[in-house]
C-alpha cells in the first residue's frame, strides 16, 4: 500500500468507528487528523473550537504567516513544504541563543523567554503550544495586556501540572483558538491541527 | 515553579493515580515517562518489555551507540546532549537524499528505503519506530533474515492500518524490544522511552 492509500483507509476506519460525531466537514477534517495522529478517540469529546478559528487559521496560512511552535517536535511535525508554498515559515525559538541568554538574565525559563522573544512574529501569525502550559499562560498574559493578537492560537499542552488549567484560561478568551479540555494533547497532535488547516488552505476551501 | 519541580510533581501525581501497577522500579520509570508524555494511563496495560530490553538498551547507550529514528519528531524528542556525552548520536534518514533516490529507483517508500539504508548503523544500535508500521515490518524482515541485530528495538508505531499488527510481529521475536499492544503509540512516546533509558544510563543504575 502507498502512504496515501494507508491514510485514506485510516480515515475510513476513523469515520466508521467515530459514528455520529456531530462536527461539520471542516471541523471533522481537523478532529479526524488529531485521532489519526494519536489513535485516541477522546479528542471527539474534548476538542474545542472558537467560532472564528478555522477561517482565521486558513486565511493566515494563505497569507504566508509565521507559525511559532513551543517545541521542535511540533515544528518538525508541520509540513514545511506546503507552508513555504504560501510564503510562510515555521519557527521554534526554544533552542535560540537569545532565548537562553534572556532566560538566565531574567531568571525565568526558556519556555517563557521564548514567548517573549517571539512576540514580534506572532501578530497575525499562528502560535502552537504542544507542550508547555507555562508558554500558553505567558502568551495569554500578553494577549490580555493587548501586546499582541495572533490570528490563531493552537493550545494543546499535555500533562499533569497546569496543562488543563492553561487551556481553560485560553478557552475563556474570545479570540480564535483550537484547544481541548483535560490533560491530553501534545506536540504531535498540535502539529496535526496545523497540517489539517494547511490542506484546507491548499484546497482553497472556506470553512462553512 | 521550575521545570524540574513541575516534572517531579507530575511524577508524584502519576504515581498516585496509577496505584498498584506491578512494574519494578526500572520499568516503571519508563512507563511513567510514557504516561507523562501522553497523559494516557492506557500504557500501563499495553506496554510490553522483552526481558533483556532494559539492560541491552542502557548498555548500548553507555557504549555510545547510534540511535536511528523513523521520524524527525522522534529524533528531536530525544535528549541529544546526554546522548552525545556517551559518544552516541541520533539520526533520522527519512529526509536523506540517498533515501529519496533509492525510494524512486526501487519504487518503494521513503520509510522502507530509510530502514534499508540505515542497516550499517543499526548493528548494536537502537532503532526507534514511532510512526511507520511499514518501517517496523521492514526492520523485522532484516532481523529475521539475519542481516542485522540491533541492541534494542523501540516499536511504537501509531495508527489504524498495520500499527498493532507490526507491533505484534515484533513481540513474537526473542530479541530486545520495548513495544505495546494496540493502535496507540507515536514519536513522542517512543522518544520518551529513550529519554527514560538515558536517565538510567546516566545514573549508572543497572536494571534489576
Amino acid at each position: 500500500m502507498k502512504p496515501q492509500d494507508i491514510e485514506d483507509l485510516s480515515f475510513r476506519i476513523i469515520d466508521e468507528e467515530a459514528g455520529d460525531h456531530g462536527f461539520d466537514e471542516q471541523k471533522w477534517s481537523i478532529v479526524r487528523r488529531m485521532i489519526h495522529t494519536s489513535a485516541d478517540f477522546d479528542y471527539i469529546k474534548s476538542v474545542r473550537f472558537h467560532p472564528e478559528a478555522l477561517q482565521k487559521g486558513i486565511d493566515a496560512i494563505k497569507n504566508g504567516c509565521t507559525i511559532i511552535t513551543d517545541t521542535n517536535m511540533a515544528r518538525v511535525g508541520i509540513r514545511k513544504k506546503e507552508i513555504s508554498r504560501f510564503g510562510g515559515d515555521v519557527r521554534c525559538l526554544i533552542a535560540d541563543e537569545n532565548v537562553a541568554r534572556q532566560a538566565i538574565e531574567e531568571k525565568t525559563t526558556r519556555a517563557l523567554a521564548a514567548v517573549d522573544i517571539a512576540l514580534p512574529f506572532i501578530e497575525n501569525g499562528i502560535y502552537v503550544v504542544g507542550n508547555a502550559p507555562t508558554a500558553l499562560l505567558r502568551l495569554i498574559e500578553h494577549v490580555k495586556a493587548g501586546k499582541v493578537m495572533p490570528a490563531l492560537i493552537v493550545g494543546l499542552p499535555v500533562g499533569f501540572v497546569n496543562a488543563a488549567e492553561s487551556k481553560d484560561a485560553l478557552m475563556e478568551l474570545d479570540i480564535p483558538f483550537i484547544s481541548n479540555k483535560g490533560r491530553k494533547g501534545g506536540s504531535n497532535v498540535a502539529a496535526s491541527i496545523i497540517n489539517a488547516l494547511l490542506i484546507m488552505a491548499d484546497s482553497s476551501e472556506k470553512p462553512k
